[in-house]
C-alpha cells in the first residue's frame, strides 16, 4: 500500500502511440504500457486511452496525473487538438481523465516540454539544471528546462525551436514564415531537399533511408543532413545565447541517424558558438525511449510537491 | 527621515557616462546626477564614481544598491571589465561600492538586463509581465524579463540577442561567429554595409548621418536600415518563439532613427512571426532616457523585497 501511495500516473499522447505508466518520485516506472493510437471519433479514441489507463493503474491510487500531449493545446482549459489525432479537436482531455481517476491534480503539458523534462529528470540532462531538448521528427519541436523547471511561456508555447528563424530570405516553412529551422532539419524537409538535388527522385522514401544512404557515403544524402544540421546548430546557438545554457539533448526519429546527424550538428555548433559562455555547449543524443512519458510524470510530481 | 529610508541607490556604468540616483519603491527618481566616464587607472575612475555617489546620496541611507554595468561582468565575484573602461579589468566594483555605502545588499547586473527591467518597471513594458528589451548602438545587446523578473542565465549572460544567428553562412561577426544579428544591425555595421555599396565612401560618418540620409530618401541608406531591420526582426522572432513573448522594446542610439528603423523592423516581424501565439508581437521604442539606471534600482528593490 505504501508503494501505491507514492506514485503518479504519467500519460503520453502522440499521433502514433499512447503510453501510460505509474512512476515513483525518483523517476522509476513501476508499471507501464502503450497502445497504437486508434482512429475514430473523440469518444472512441478516449475509450482506448481509458482502457489503457485502467489497466496500468490497477488498484493503485496515484497522487496526481501528468499528461504530455502533441499540440496544439489549450492548457488553461485542458483542451487538446493533436494535429495527427483528428478525432480530438478542443477535446477536454484533462476533465475526462480527472473523471476517470478521481479528484487529484491533473497537469497538461506540450509533448516537447515533457521530452525535455524527462531527459532532465533521468536522462542525458540529469546532472544539469538547464537544458534545451529538441525532437527532430516529422517536425522539429522541443522544450526548455531552466533551473530544473520547464519553461512554459505566457501562452504555453515556449521553446518552439523549429520555428526559430535562422536564414534571412530563407526557405518557406509550413508555418507561413521563412528560414525556420524546421524548413531545413525535419525528416521530410531533408528528404525533399535531397530529392530536389537528384537523390532517389522517383521513390517514396523517408529520413531513415536518407540516413542509411548517408552512412553509405551518398553525397546528396550527406549534404541534406549537413544542411539540416547547420540549421539546427544555428537554432541551438540562438537559444543558447538567449537563455544562457550549455546542454542540448536531441531525440526523435531523425536522431536515430546517430553520428550522421550529431557529427555535423556538433561541428556547426562549434563554428557558430563563439561567445565565451557558450563555447562549451554540448549536444548529446537523448538517453530515454520514453522521455515524454517521464516528463509528464515529473510535471505531476511537481503538482504535489 | 521616512523618505530617506524608502530609497535605493541605482548606479549605471557605461563607457561614456556614469549615472547615480536615489529611487523610490514606485520607480521615481528623488535625486540623481551623471558624469562623463573619466579616463585613468582603476582608482582614478572609481574616485570619480565615488564622488558622484556621495553627492547623490547626500545624507540618505539607501536600503540597497543596484549597479548596472557594461560587460563583461563576473557577477559571482562582483567584478566588472567594461570593454570601454580600460582602467577596470576584473575591478571589484561591488566590494568597493559596499565599502562606501555600508553593509546593505549590493546587486550587479548586465546593462542590457537593466535596460529591459527599467522599461518593464516604468517604461514601455509597464503593463506587461514579459518583454524583450534590445539596445541598438555600437553593438546590439539586450535583456529579457519573464513574469516580472530579469532572466539572468546560469552564467549571467542571458539575452545576448546581438549574437543570435539569423543567417546561415552569413557575414562574419566580431564575436567570431557568422550571421549574428549584430553583424547586420549595429550602427557601425549598417554604416559599413552602406559604404560598401557606395554611400559616402570617403567620409567619416556614423549611424546618425545614415539615418538622416535615409529620412531624405537615400536608397543606399534605406537599404542598410532594411537589412539591419530584417536581422533584428529575425532575432526578435527567434526569441519570441523560444521564450513565448509578445512585447519588444528597442532603445539605444540607433533607435533614435525612429520610424526609419521601426517601420522596417515592424514589417519584417509581421512577415516572419507566423505562429498563432506570436502574430500579435509588438515592437515599440523605449520610453525612458534612463532605463538602465531605473532597472539597476529595480534590482536593488528586489534584493530587499
Amino acid at each position: 500500500m505504501t508503494e501505491q501511495a507514492a506514485t503518479v500516473l504519467g500519460i503520453d499522447i502522440g499521433g502514433t502511440k499512447m503510453a501510460a505508466a505509474l512512476v515513483s518520485a525518483d523517476g522509476r516506472i513501476l508499471t507501464g504500457d502503450r497502445i497504437m493510437t486508434p482512429p475514430g471519433d473523440a469518444d472512441e479514441v478516449f475509450a482506448a486511452l481509458a482502457e489503457l489507463i485502467e489497466r496500468v493503474r490497477g488498484d493503485a491510487t496515484p497522487l496526481a496525473v501528468g499528461i504530455g500531449s502533441a499540440g496544439p493545446l489549450d492548457q488553461r482549459h485542458g483542451l487538446v487538438s493533436p494535429v495527427n489525432i483528428t478525432g480530438w479537436r478542443n477535446f477536454p482531455l484533462v476533465d475526462r481523465v480527472r473523471a476517470l481517476v478521481g479528484d487529484v491534480p491533473v497537469t497538461l503539458g506540450v509533448d516537447g516540454h515533457c521530452f525535455a523534462l524527462g531527459e532532465f529528470w533521468t536522462g542525458a540532462g540529469r546532472d544539469v539544471g538547464t537544458l534545451l531538448g529538441i525532437v527532430v521528427s516529422t517536425g522539429v519541436g522541443g522544450g526548455l528546462v531552466v533551473d530544473g523547471k520547464a519553461v512554459i511561456g505566457q501562452s504555453g508555447n515556449a521553446a518552439h525551436i523549429g520555428h526559430v528563424v535562422v536564414d534571412l530570405d530563407g526557405e518557406a516553412c509550413a508555418c507561413g514564415s521563412f528560414g525556420c529551422v524546421e524548413a531545413y532539419a525535419s525528416g521530410p524537409r531533408m528528404v525533399a531537399r535531397a530529392k530536389r538535388r537528384g537523390w532517389r527522385t522517383a521513390e517514396d522514401v523517408d529520413a531513415a533511408v536518407l540516413a542509411a544512404d548517408a552512412a553509405d557515403g551518398d553525397e546528396l544524402a550527406l549534404a541534406a543532413f549537413d544542411d539540416g544540421a547547420q540549421a539546427l546548430a544555428a537554432g541551438i546557438v540562438a537559444t543558447a545565447v538567449t537563455v544562457d545554457l550549455t546542454t542540448v539533448v536531441i531525440g526523435g526519429g531523425v536522431a536515430k541517424a546517430g553520428s550522421i546527424l550529431f557529427d555535423p550538428v556538433q561541428a556547426w555548433v562549434k563554428r557558430l558558438a563563439q561567445l565565451p559562455f557558450v563555447t562549451d555547449l554540448t549536444v548529446e543524443p537523448a538517453q530515454l525511449d520514453n522521455a515524454g512519458l517521464l516528463g509528464a510524470a515529473h510535471q505531476a510530481w511537481s503538482a504535489v510537491a
